[in-house]
């Protein structure tokens, strides 16, 4: 359990790399993609259910387990792998995205934010210290540092308050981390919105800290792709290579083989679940809206050649007939079809990187998604 | 698939009986729980899971599946084992009791019922024949005869209607399932309300009418127990001992327990489910309530000595946090470990009566009940 963390890469392929990082409760295989396990479950999910689509790491969300049930509730229980029954690594976020996103009401200063509760409207304090400390006592294996992610558009001098901030920010993290048990990892996080000449800033602001891994915020918040990319392109040349490279909240399938192809390791995202509880499912012949009558009366699977039970063993007008009578079972099967089909394929992108042959891989790729929209 | 419908009785323990039932899809142990897959599936529950449960055989409801996808619609994806996945016997009701139940407008006359969907308005006809005849499309091993729940309390007059249509319907029913598959069963129905004098009249007129069981209707709509057993006490001398006796609807554990006790072979109820998924527990130390605060703090499983995960990985205290956060997962555990709970009681009411001891076993059940309430 005291296990150091380590990154190895494997194999590079141009910018993209396949590799595993050791950390206290297991191996991630990088490129890697993190289910959201938001309060402390993968919506719809058995802890044995995520693990069989191929799942090494989950993500927890910090803002919502500070408030209910507690950290310091978790950490009496014996930390949240227990509490969740998830023995496998997890990484907690920092809490910063919630507070911009579900918070009402938040008022930021250099010690840190300050918000109301969205579930019984107390007033809440988040510092960098506290950030540390509530990971601390969750038992991540991977915490974040807090930063200030601002919401886009945003003008010049909030993006520059954002940036100045995270850095402030990660300094004191990181000092609050020195009391962390052994092992564990503290990324620190690059923001600067879609502003060029601030993400290289603080790129390279971060880069001597010492973090374990680096993330990419402030992201994945309702930009077009080519604006993600374009940041990626140029926050990733100054990112240490041999630290593991997380680009926070993405994404669509697209999107990843996107960004694995421009240096990214890890990514999060509740699409799989989400899009499942909404009827949606992602195949290998592009994204299916069950709730479409289209589906009334088709007896094929989701993907007669998936391994997976949920993608193979029921058909398409029955998950149609179980969305339309919103019956749980739509949301367990495509939820779980769906995250397969994101497990699946990150195995296909780490296989080809393996292989040396990431470009093919990404071109047959698309070009089967394109072939199924027509 | 084409074997006959036959009950065997291994044992009988006073009017207590163990046996099985062999059918097309395979053999149910009896007495036998029946969760209740409403719109083909057991709410919450992947087939697996439910199978993993220890249950032989399911039910569903003709009044659900006739209006949406409807029994044409599932006929031609293969049948409601295929549509469900579920492999093994499934019994479905008749839709007589949905009709009282759901339906704000019901005409009742001597052809059938003729009600307003709750789905879209539409006005839909089920007589005797029509029931046959969806059930038959579904592909259950046991089909129902369409009969009239009346609801309680209810005139004389009500009750009289209800024990006469039921019989002249019984004769219907039994003659349209001369062109069902063979091997399938079909059940009538004894009606009559509190009334014992129509209870009697109404269990000698089907007695001889050729059914492969016989069913007690329209009790467990809300009567106190006392009433619900003596109504059974009264109907099971008349019913032939050849036959599987089912108690429609029941019930909670005590009044499985007591039932059985009274000669009952046969039992379904939405209660693990339902109350799962209103966050309540049936466990061997009777029923918590997950949501109370009490458990917030609790380390301890639902049951420590449980054969099922449901019930043994997981913590009160998690149980607590997923139900307050109104996670899926909550229904999905507390569903599975109440029906793990349920078929535990059934295999232990199985093997009491088969060693002769079901008494001592009830007596203790019931003790041990008790010493949890204080």
């Amino acid at each position: 359990m005291n296990e150091a963390f380590s990154f190895r890469i494997f194999k590079t392929n141009g910018p993209a790399r396949v590799g595993e990082i050791a950390m206290p409760h297991g191996v991630v295989r990088t490129p890697a993609f993190m289910p959201v396990g938001t309060q402390a479950t993968v919506k719809g999910l058995l802890p044995e259910e995520v693990r069989a689509t191929g799942t090494d790491i989950v993500l927890a969300n910090t803002y919502h387990l500070m408030l209910r049930p507690g950290a310091e509730r978790i950490a009496e229980l014996g930390g949240l792998h227990r509490f969740m029954n998830w023995p496998h690594p997890i990484l907690t976020d920092s809490g910063g995205f919630q507070v911009m996103s579900l918070s009402a009401l938040r008022q930021v200063d250099d010690n840190g934010v300050t918000f109301r509760s969205h579930l019984d409207g107390a007033m809440v304090e988040l510092t960098p210290e506290r950030a540390v400390e509530i990971q601390t006592l969750l038992g991540a294996d991977i915490a974040m540092q807090l930063d200030e992610c601002v919401r886009l558009p945003a003008s010049q001098a909030e993006l520059e308050r954002g940036v100045r901030l995270s850095r402030a920010w990660a300094e004191r993290s990181k000092r609050a981390f020195e009391l962390a048990p052994p092992g564990r990892a503290l990324f620190g996080i690059v923001q600067g919105g879609d502003d060029i000449g601030l993400r290289t800033w603080s790129a390279n602001a971060l880069s001597d800290l010492g973090f374990h891994g680096l993330a990419i915020g402030g992201l994945a918040v309702g930009e077009p792709q080519n604006v993600m990319l374009r940041v990626i392109e140029a926050v990733e040349p100054l990112l240490p290579a041999s630290l593991p490279r997380y680009l926070m909240g993405v994404g669509m399938p697209s999107d990843i083989l996107e960004a694995v192809a421009r240096g990214i390791d890890m990514f999060d995202c509740v699409l799989p679940t989400r899009n499942g509880r909404h009827g949606h499912a992602f195949t290998r012949f592009g994204v299916l809206n069950l709730k479409n009558a289209r589906h009334a009366a088709d007896p094929r699977p989701l993907d007669s050649e998936s391994a997976y039970p949920a993608a193979r063993d029921f058909s398409r007008a029955y998950l149609h007939h179980l969305a339309k009578a919103n019956e749980m079972l739509a949301a367990i099967l495509l939820s779980a079809a769906n995250l397969a089909y994101f497990q699946e394929l990150m195995q296909g992108i780490r296989t080809a990187i393996a292989a040396g042959r990431f470009a093919d891989f990404r071109h047959e790729i698309r070009e089967q998604w394109e072939r199924s929209e027509t």
